[in-house]
């Protein structure tokens, strides 16, 4: 496997397009699977992305478009994924050609549905993608803020140290500075996590609790993911690292994530179905929640923060009453 | 000694105005010293403070005012001292009355100047307070939240956890939740050090770095808080508890609060003198940062926020260099 060869980001969303210019600074071309064909069409018309960041200029001659993902993958080294959780097996389910010499690098922050696992145990397990070939971008980064070239940092967890430091290469320039890591599966939960906390925010928000609160509600949630991801997957880590806390921190305290927005909503007491029509958009803690909720009821792990995320989405408790009691187990 | 008997107040700004608020929930009356006594008739005939969080409305009946702080601390059991830092001498150079039989609550967060001490520290050494008649108020709370009755979390920090509790039930309502600890130093300190983290949030703001970076930098604040805590004094904590995070968290990220404001007009390149003569106000931070740094010098953890703030603010070096070179030790 030439590594990292010729890279292929998959995806055609606000993060796939940050990515794709974060690479562009450092190799001379690209593959890009997008499901769309009118999108594709509208993007070499344009120069930019036509629906997401399309302030970010992009020169066309540079990449290879196709909505055939099977092609796309023939013909790429490092395959890229960054589409919504909840869409990535039905962009899988074309695939027919191997990925078993590729090296695949996941961007989804979220959890593969009904499997309730994390993009890079599905891969493993259902690709046979071995592990060293994996890796995943973390990190707090709006992809807005990487549009604007501000300096933002990510971090790469991979167990291969030496290709961790080539992914940093390709995503590095003057305005991402990017680390390394061995916590793969670390990263991933605490990705999936920082989206159910930030729907937590939300509704908190939504029901008029203060800053002096979400400070608290932020710092308790710090405690539970770390508690979940020793469980899960126990190693030396510091939670206040900017991959975990971080992380968390630029999602939850965001009034323009779609977390953090759909909470709101349902703080103030729309129906789950009715945030989602209004945001025409996907809340991928939605999902996470459940996915981390039926995960849990293995390790146990005591995280009253989901829990009462779970209740109010799923059980259609009242969210005044559930945040209400929430607060009793915080200090 | 009758505990916690009669609370004195001694202080008039914004903390002082919340905590009489919280304190007047759980007794019957309490002394109350203030520098002026213009102020005291104001307040008498408005029946709110003058100056500072002047939408609390007191019953003046149930309050004993006096700028006498020798009638004030001989009348009184409980001291709540709550003046800015960079007073707190100025006051106990008046008094000759003794505080030896007295239990001292500190809600001062800040370093004595010129000794370099915590305030319990202080008051340990120069007044022969014993150890276990010493207590801190910690916790993130902004003084405007309390006067809007808004759910917020405070932590007792006191070696003797039967008073603990017992300054637990003078504070505590049903929108005030009270935590005990037996970190006073780690406390104090991370009251100390979070201003200085919030003026780096704001020289950063005014630089224009964006929201990604300021998680980052925040990531990297609570970890250096950690290093520093843990030298000066070691016991287990976790640092993700809200008495440290959360009070870090709820000053950094308030673009109102004064250490973040200060922080933002030297990004933007007002000089010291000019930033603090606009303010009319005192950032703490500003004199945290130097009494930091000095007793830093005895323990040479590594700290380059602090650092850099120092540089800034004391050294005149130029905010826009010293925060890039800070961005490289970042992670």
């Amino acid at each position: 496997m030439d590594f990292p060869g010729k890279v292929a980001i998959i995806g055609g969303g606000t993060w796939a397009t940050a990515i794709a210019k974060l690479v562009l600074f450092n190799v001379d071309s690209i593959n890009w699977y997008m499901r769309r064909r009118d999108r594709i069409a509208d993007f070499k018309r344009l120069g930019h992305n036509p629906v997401y960041l399309s302030s970010v200029k992009f020169d066309i001659d540079r990449i290879n478009f196709s909505s055939n993902i099977n092609k796309v993958v023939r013909e790429s080294d490092t395959l890229v994924f960054v589409t919504p959780s909840p869409y990535l097996k039905q962009h899988l389910k074309k695939l027919t050609a191997s990925m078993n010499d590729k090296f695949v690098l996941s961007a989804i922050k979220g959890i593969v549905p009904d499997e309730n696992m994390i993009v890079t145990d599905y891969l493993k397990r259902f690709y046979n993608i071995p592990e060293e070939n994996l890796a995943v971008i973390g990190g707090p980064c709006h992809a807005e803020e990487v549009a604007l070239e501000r300096l933002s940092y990510l971090t790469i967890g991979c167990p291969d140290v030496t290709r961790a430091r080539k992914v940093s290469d390709l995503l590095s320039n003057h305005f991402i500075k990017v680390s390394t890591s061995k916590d793969v599966e670390g990263i991933e939960y605490g990705s999936v996590l920082k989206n159910v906390y930030a729907i937590a925010a939300g509704i908190c928000y939504g029901l008029k609790y203060g800053d002096n609160f979400q400070a608290v509600l932020i710092s308790n949630a710090i405690q539970e993911l770390n508690r979940f991801i020793n469980a899960v997957h126990p190693m030396r880590r510091d939670i206040c690292d900017s991959v975990y806390l971080g992380d968390l921190l630029v999602t939850a305290y965001s009034r323009f994530s779609r977390n953090h927005t759909f909470g709101t909503m349902i703080g103030k007491g729309y129906s789950v179905k009715t945030a989602q029509i209004e945001m025409e958009m996907i809340a991928e803690g939605y999902y996470g929640t459940k996915c981390i909720k039926e995960i849990n009821e293995k390790y146990k792990v005591d995280m009253p923060i989901l829990d009462t995320v779970y209740n109010i989405l799923y059980n259609k408790m009242s969210s005044f009453a559930e945040i209400k009691h929430l607060t009793e187990t915080f200090r």
